[in-house]
């Protein structure tokens, strides 16, 4: 089959894989029919995490099931399926406690022999716990970008906003535009918060933060960005901020501006990030979220896409084919993309 | 009036300080009657945290209202009265939002010119925010000591107990078995935990814990006794986790301990600690507490000492006159005294 291989940093393209076949009773293959390139993957696109030169790549797709094992009863060939960002197998203690990204029998695409989301192809072990049907059949093209960002941007961003105890009537700040940020946006506003102070200094990213609920676009930066924050909310910090890039910078902008008795919610893998132990003490501003155990939310947040009620593949302002996958990373490296599409 | 002093490191003696007058309209004048030495305070006396030398110390009193200010209202002369470790005016934005250690008008006793809480009289500024009135004139002897934990240890467990998010039903760990972490204990049974691991290796201490509610005891430390918090969980962690020490090998444990998608409750003061972010982020362990808003606890607190429901003031160990202060900070530094209590 054709997948992206991830060859050296800055470096990606179409290779061919082999196929993937049945391999456990739990396992099922899906014909990948879309796809997309995370913020997550430019770690390693920019060499600043480390990963296996030659190997597959990739952690969201939505498909079609072609063949299950002889356990899988959850999912059936023909069925229209959502598989979020890691497989887990919904029944260990982890997973019932809805922290499914910690599943004890899980994993994550492109590592471990498994097949990389970026492909034509993936085997998906788990299947019972990890992939969700969309009703109906193959859906509505229009519907595709918006059920492809519930495999992870649009649960990471409702973690964020759950991490950092959204409720109806909070005041919210999101640090970070990417498309996780916007769905933290979504997602606050889904939770019912009545301000949401969206940091973007990119106009189309401050469009769609506007679109997704943002009340108020914040384009300073650092100390400037802290001070109009506190500016906007009569020097007392926000009820709620979601810290959606995972850098120091952002750790630190977010613990400036979360109000004493608040939290962060944090969904961005850190790196270089280290918690102001003395703020958070001294204010008793909180720190909640991880590792977004997406599966958990996607019950939930499929039925809101499938009502209408949101829109998240709006984030999606990039489409591209797959043999010019190169092309997508760097136009997300170069942040010319908020986040690239491929419809196979 | 005779008050308590801090010459240097490890050397605490009683000695004369101005009586203290009403300054502001909001003061009021307390005649001191219980007061104790905290474990916070074993920091500066040892010389791990600076503190000027020559100068009042202590936080934590409970007395009679001798005289009041123009402008104070809910509080009078002879009311038996519990100050929280800090004051605070109780109608500024942090305080009404329960973070009354975040007050824009609250300070620390002993600092900033006031009186500590180691003498016979202290100037409560904010005394219609700070102090809270025992029902019923002076109480029963028997009493004061569960009334003085209220100033400090007894909520600032609770707040661990909060922040660390225990529910009715949770399988809860408290790492520390001073008064606070005993207090936790306590904080984390009335909240209704089932089962209380308390990390405790000292016998007097894990006989309070039981006392309060610890239904298992682990005297190992470090690996060892995350080893065995594991296995007393086949494996999983606990719901809640109880940082009531502030060492970074505390919070090593307390990250170790605790199950993905659960908190971490922190309350003591933090010295040389660094969050695990990678462990919090990988395994969804958030963080919670800080530094305690006793003063929002406090009704809720008092009504259950009052009622019996809890006696917090077990953690006394050992009666003192004030004359010998000296000596009862080397008990507690010597961990010969788990709290050391004066009555005046």
């Amino acid at each position: 089959m054709r997948a992206a291989v991830y060859n050296a940093p800055f470096d990606v393209s179409l290779g061919e894989r082999p196929d993937p076949i049945i391999q456990q009773p739990g396992d099922a293959i899906v014909r990948v029919t879309a796809t997309c390139v995370c913020g997550s993957d430019l770690w390693y696109y920019r060499g600043e995490s480390k990963r296996k030169h030659g190997g597959p790549i990739g952690h969201e797709f939505v498909g079609v099931v072609e063949e299950v094992g002889a356990d899988v009863t959850t999912v059936k060939v023909g069925d229209f399926v959502i598989a979020p960002f890691m497989w887990s197998d919904g029944t260990c203690p982890h997973c019932r406690y809805g922290i499914t990204s910690s599943c004890v029998h899980g994993g994550f695409w492109a590592t471990q022999g498994a097949d990389g989301g970026q492909g034509e192809y993936v085997r998906v072990a788990e299947a019972n716990g990890t992939l969700v049907v969309v009703p109906g059949g193959v859906p509505d093209a229009r519907l595709i970008p918006s059920l492809l960002a519930l495999s992870d941007v649009c649960g990471t961003g409702h973690h964020a906003a759950v991490g950092a105890g959204v409720v109806a009537g909070s005041t919210v700040a999101v640090v970070g535009d990417g498309a996780v940020g916007l769905c933290g946006v979504l997602a606050a506003r889904r939770l019912g918060a009545e301000r949401i102070i969206s940091l973007s200094r990119n106009p189309a990213r401050q469009v769609i933060a506007t679109q997704f609920g943002a009340t108020d676009i914040v384009s300073a930066r650092g100390d400037d960005a802290v001070a109009e924050v506190l500016e906007l909310t009569d020097g007392v910090g926000v009820d709620a901020t979601l810290e959606c890039v995972g850098t120091g910078q952002a750790f630190t902008t977010a613990f400036a501006i979360a109000r004493p008795g608040s939290r962060v919610g944090f969904v961005g893998v850190p790196h270089g990030v280290e918690v102001p132990i003395q703020t958070a003490f001294g204010s008793n501003i909180g720190l909640g979220g991880g590792l977004a155990p997406v599966r958990a939310y996607l019950p939930e947040l499929l039925t809101d896409v499938l009502s209408g009620a949101i829109n998240p593949g709006l984030v999606f302002d990039y489409e591209f084919e797959l043999a010019d996958i190169g092309e997508a990373y760097k136009a997300m490296d170069e942040r010319r993309a908020i986040k690239a599409i491929a419809r196979l």
